[in-house]
């Protein structure tokens, strides 16, 4: 078992320490945002013991809303009864007027963070000019409860933070920028990111739980994960033991299931294992450019997790 | 000298056919778009003898640009005389919502055509996912006066426009699909284009003037080329004579001058270069993630400029 005062020491750290997802994003027919599924969706996240709700991150389709769409996603969120402290919205776009707006309206909610993704259109930025993103952002915003989360996901972004970028951040903004999610999918830089800043002043949230046990390990804060949104309650049990002997057996498990999904498409996949446990097909439902999953690969995917008695419990009620 | 009817059988085919210039975005010095700067920045291009103006394409910092400030500089252009069916604004963004608002307000406005980017944020995109963007964008904005031009330029977007997904585009909107921008940089490809669809129902524009005179030889409509921003002169006369004698000597002197530009940050370069020649240093700011040029590399760039006898003649006046 894990001793009570690692995990209190990670909580006193990072008010986010532990497994967040990054919401699904459900559609009506019309592609129009569906307030209603959607905070519902986030209330049973948190019933599994989700730390954090990153809305509006990669799996949430965050960049085929439009700035108005997220801004009352979220008020209608907040509205519902989440509480704010819980949300780190993603409010990174590729122009700064609009990642100002969402990230003043996030601060303003009383969001706990605010989860960054660089600007993703030009090529080959420099860290000044990401420098100079970021600080744009921070001086305009101008509220001392700001805590900005570095969104590293260069596969996707095509731009990512380099060590000095995000030491000249610190310097600049301490507590202010308060972590990193780090998607690159290789350890060997989060644990450097661990090493160089953290994890007093700095939480690394890994962007996978394939290495959630790695990164807790390393002294990380937790994973902010896509399969979160569908094998949370598993994620959740491995952040909360994992010190006990069974922890390696865990990891395995989650290791096994991610497999599963990363065999197709990852966020219509996500959505059609939704659509399935709660028997609501409009969570089917992705924007264009993303494809739902043809019949068969649905097929094919709900038989396996079938065939390994995969459940969301409370999922139909919630 | 170019035969008339060459020039005329383009003209019937294209309203844009000739150079157009991806128009630069001044800012003020709190970095808001400059609308008074833009509009004559636009008029003197006009002048220049560009065949239109493609307003927020890459060059223009476009995607740094929120959807109402895109909105309000089009409406702001329009207003202050440009005649619209010269305008070919870029209108693709990431969220669907954003593309069917801005193409609406284009055509509403007159605009002669739209360049639409594809979503850039999520890589590898099926042919099925791109076309049901651009079907559900043109079945939205439902406008029989809407003439959509493809932007290709998968260096920067990471997702292209194959010739299969051209194909079916046509198939299902003849007529409002009206051409491409191709600038893959490679011509065979705008060439496969021009064999299997133009240049009779499909205009294939090249993204430097470096193929100008390739393009036009192959039955293309012309460019639409950053450079243009400085140099639309030369690259409207070669277009012109484009069967004359000299016309290879032309579009050597005009690759000479590319590779001026392409030695630094092309955005960055061109603002300068307009800055210098217009004594007006306000031209200089670009806005996060890109940066402007150094000191040195500026006096670099024009006292290089200087040596060849550069000029943007009427500029100061305009």
């Amino acid at each position: 078992m894990v001793s009570g005062s690692t995990l209190e020491r990670r909580a006193a750290r990072s008010p986010f320490a532990g497994v967040l997802a990054p919401v699904l994003t459900p559609f009506k027919h019309d592609l129009a945002p569906d307030l209603e599924r959607f905070a519902r969706h986030c209330r049973w996240l948190l019933a599994q013991g989700c730390s954090g709700l990153a809305v509006f991150g990669t799996t949430s389709e965050a960049n085929s809303l439009s700035v108005d769409e997220r801004s009352e996603l979220l008020a209608g969120l907040v509205a519902s009864g989440v509480d704010p402290a819980r949300l780190m919205p993603g409010t990174g776009c590729c122009a700064l007027p609009d990642s100002v707006r969402l990230t003043r309206e996030a601060v303003s909610a009383g969001c706990g963070g605010v989860l960054v993704l660089p600007p993703f259109y030009y090529k080959n930025l420099s860290d000044e000019g990401l420098f100079r993103t970021y600080a744009e952002l921070v001086e305009r915003v101008g509220d001392a409860r700001l805590r900005v989360y570095l969104y590293h996901i260069p596969q996707m972004s095509m731009a990512g933070f380099s060590p000095a970028l995000i030491e000249r951040l610190l310097g600049a903004y301490p507590r202010i920028i308060a972590g990193i999610k780090d998607s690159s999918g290789d350890f060997a830089n989060s644990k450097v990111l661990l090493e160089s800043f953290g994890p007093d002043r700095f939480d690394v949230f890994v962007g996978t739980e394939r290495l959630l046990l790695q990164n807790l390990r390393a002294g990380g804060a937790g994973c902010i994960s896509a399969t979160a949104n569908v094998n949370a309650a598993p994620m959740v049990a491995l952040f909360r033991t994992a010190e006990g002997d069974d922890a390696d057996a865990q990891q395995a498990k989650l290791d096994a299931f991610r497999a599963l999904i990363e065999k197709g498409p990852v966020i219509a996949s996500l959505k059609e294992i939704v659509a399935h446990a709660s028997g609501d097909p409009a969570w089917r439902d992705v924007r264009p450019p993303l494809v739902e999953l043809t019949r068969a690969q649905a097929s094919a995917l709900t038989a396996e997790l079938e065939r390994r008695g995969f459940a969301m419990p409370g999922l139909r009620g919630a």
